[in-house]
């Protein structure tokens, strides 16, 4: 079974990362951009088939090591 | 108009960060984990409303800055 985690920081916290992206793109020539968020993706590989399972599971995972839910917000995929 | 970016590793680049990941998620317990590969993700907002001008633009970010596409593949997702 597979599952995609994205792990992106809560409105309000401050990006550097993002910022400082949106920095280069504006350098490169593309003004238009106005904002520029940076997340992380987790593309899991795990036994078991049942999606319920599997979900309860990787929430654990993503409270224990996968976001620090207090700056970032997860949302989980289960893809097949 | 918003859009996000997906960035991940292609199949057969080595990724010892999820190497890792995936080392303390057994160690946790979450003993069913078989493979973790990480990603980056771009939130992005930015002028303009037609699609199809959108798409040929972030490639273009993309392939500029966003992605190193010798190692990585990018997924583009214009969100409205």
């Amino acid at each position: 079974m597979k599952a995609r985690v994205t792990v992106t920081l809560k409105t309000g916290v401050l990006d550097p990362q993002g910022q400082a992206i949106e920095g280069s793109l504006k350098g490169l020539g593309f003004s238009g951009v106005t904002s520029v968020r940076q997340g992380k993706v987790f593309d899991l590989a795990f036994d078991g088939s049942n999606e319920e399972e599997a979900r309860a599971s990787i929430s654990e995972m993503c409270e224990k090591l996968l976001a620090n839910t207090v700056i970032e917000n997860y949302a989980i995929e289960i893809l097949n």
